[in-house]
């Protein structure tokens, strides 16, 4: 009797697939999975800290339906998404003798997610895989739309494939065992789905915080509202030529910042995403774009969330505007030499704009550190 | 005033590309790619026998028509064809500050064309790219249909991607660098086309063989052949669903040969399919499909070419028949446990099939070897 309290479809043609999302799907993956995919074997990838809290629950509904799988488990945090690391998976799942038929699932927030993805895309020339997002982030972000990848020395998700999953289960229960910086984390995410072109979802978001946080049925409202933005973008834009650029809405900022910090615990990458939606608003105010209130009730909810707004909530020291402006310059948004920018005109309506010059995101930068 | 004998188009819809065949191409990529590709900046990846031989000639083109590039160059040999080479070229490219608009371009081989190929596949999640191929096995197979990859200490080719390039230039007088042995080599492939289903070339190829050695319009006409023929194919199925598979005849014993012999220089991957196409014939006699006298005439034209024909042409010991069991069952085209081979009812009329027993394969090696 399984439970699905939304299905989104991402329509994609030959690659279309189904988001569901319900209470206790991971119990149910098994199950789910012998019914649409049947005589398939399983690689399983995953964290150490997501083995512990959801693993036996997902090998438990596996064992339960008679599915073959073979799990690989991996360190957790941002410095797993390598090349090392890449390999590894690479080699675990054609040592599972798994073969082109077989499945991959992603049982982690989005650092497994893209990991697990990328691999699936690369083994044996592209195998399917299934997402089982457990971080909040990887629920309304990474799990959908099949940009799977590693970081490179050079920036972060500077190499990867396009690969979109065969199907997609967001258990909500899973959320229970994330912490809660981790969750407020992935709430930025959350946010920048209504800063990006829905005020009413940005507006229905300051009613619920407190729901979504403690798990009222807001949480997968929100989770599936996010997951069907989304998906339009994705279907309008799979290789991200266009409007789906409009989904790094504090993300240039947001991996400068992360760079700076070594990917660390110091600052999350939803909290880089914060902190960067709140300069891209106060950036787009000072380039005379945006009114400034909007950015000061961006920052007011982010700041409710718990989540860092500003440069010098960023614990330690921050490297020089130069390092900042090269991490900036290296980002792959960067077209011919101009900068593009995730842009503004107030809340709900960011734009893409391909012409910033570096000098004035340079100035502005040096002020807010100031 | 460039000379282009031939023009095969290989019609993939967006991804649809030319492929132009030459006697001096190479001297003349610097025009094409600027008259095709305006304003782009070029990572040439190459290896150093290809380095010595054919790149100032590209560089020459560049530089005459104001290109900008970067040049990776890796060393020569199957070894390269690794994970650590995978991410030098990579790492190469975002140190170049190439974008996702430039284009890498592989000069070389199959090895350089199947990792360079790969590394703009993973690249910023897929910059463009353009194949010289200046072997024959490059020319007339390798850097025609998208397949691009690295290889596993599992097997050959496991990890990669489908990608397919914008150009591929085929320069004839590149091959004059290139020794006799690899020529052969590569000549394996052309004669792979004409058993697969055109009896017709394959005649043609037992009047013109010397004329394709020595370099004789023959050999333009050639290659012209065989790209046209796999274009074909890889038109029907890009993926390898299907039809595709054909192109392995030879290819299953060839890979296991290789994999025994290390990938070294006691077995070039042309030398190995020559056996491996010897071997199919054979094995589809023992099976009852094909006539006897074919698998004759496949082995004195191979023979003539100055391939090697028999597991006795290889130098040095063989492992055991367990061992090549095990890289025949973990070579790809295995699906769910059966074999897959390309078997044959004479020359010209190979067929998939999908339902081979191991024993049988087993009994026929056993024989061979004896
Ligand atoms: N592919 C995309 O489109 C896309 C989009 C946004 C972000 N991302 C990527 O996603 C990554 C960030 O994702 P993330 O925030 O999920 O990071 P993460 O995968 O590192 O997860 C965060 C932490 O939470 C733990 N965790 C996850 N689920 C848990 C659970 N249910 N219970 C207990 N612990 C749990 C993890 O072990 C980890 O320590 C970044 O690498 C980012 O680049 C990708
Ligand atoms: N992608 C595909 O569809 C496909 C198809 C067939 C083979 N392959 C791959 O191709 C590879 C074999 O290709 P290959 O035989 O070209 O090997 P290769 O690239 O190693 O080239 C063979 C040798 O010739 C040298 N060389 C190449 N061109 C030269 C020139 N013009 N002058 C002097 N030296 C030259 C190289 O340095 C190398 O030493 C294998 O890895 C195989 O798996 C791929
Ligand atoms: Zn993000
Ligand atoms: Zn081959």
């Amino acid at each position: 009797m399984t439970r699905i309290d939304h299905i989104v479809h991402v329509a994609l043609g030959e690659r279309a697939y189904d988001i569901l999302i319900g209470p206790r799907l991971i119990d149910e993956a098994g199950a789910i999975l012998a019914e649409r995919f049947p005589g398939r074997r399983y690689g399983i990838v995953t964290d150490d800290n997501v083995a512990a809290a959801q693993l036996p629950r997902l090998t438990a509904g596996l064992d339960a339906a008679g599915l073959g799988y073979e799990v690989i488990t991996l360190p957790a945090g941002e410095g797993t998404k390598n090349y090392a690391r890449l390999e590894q998976v690479v080699e675990g799942l054609l040592a599972a003798r798994l073969e082109r038929g077989d499945l991959v699932i992603a049982l982690g927030g989005g650092v497994i997610g893209d990991l697990a993805g990328f691999a699936a895309a690369i083994t044996r020339r592209g195998m399917d895989f299934v997402q089982i997002p457990t971080s909040l982030l990887a629920q309304v972000d990474s799990s959908v739309g099949g940009k799977t990848g590693i970081n490179s020395p050079h920036g972060k998700n500077l190499v990867g494939a396009f690969h979109q999953p065969k199907l997609v289960l967001a258990d909500l229960s899973a959320l229970d065992s994330l912490d809660r910086r981790q969750f407020a984390a992935g709430y930025a995410e959350v946010v920048k789905y209504g800063l990006i072109d829905d005020p009413d979802f940005f507006d229905w978001l300051d009613v619920h915080l407190d729901e979504i946080f403690s798990g009222g049925p807001a949480r997968g409202e929100a989770v599936a509202r996010c997951c069907a933005h989304k998906a339009r973008v994705v279907i309008e834009d799979e290789k991200e030529n266009g409007v789906r650029a409009l989904l790094n809405l504090g993300h240039t900022f947001g991996h400068a910042l992360e760079k700076d910090t070594g990917y660390s615990d110091r600052l999350l990458h939803g909290e880089g995403v914060a902190i960067g939606m709140v300069l891209a608003h106060l950036f787009s105010t000072r380039l005379g774009l945006a009114p400034g209130q909007d950015a000061g009730r961006v920052e007011a909810h982010l700041k409710r969330a718990g989540l860092p707004t500003t440069l010098a909530d960023i614990p330690g020291t921050l490297g020089s505007t130069d390092t900042l402006m090269a991490a900036i310059a290296q980002d792959k948004k960067v077209q011919r030499g101009a900068l593009t920018f995730i842009l503004t005109r107030g809340i709900g309506q960011a734009f893409i704009e391909g012409n910033v010059a570096p000098e004035a995101v340079r100035a502005f930068l040096e002020e807010k550190r100031g």
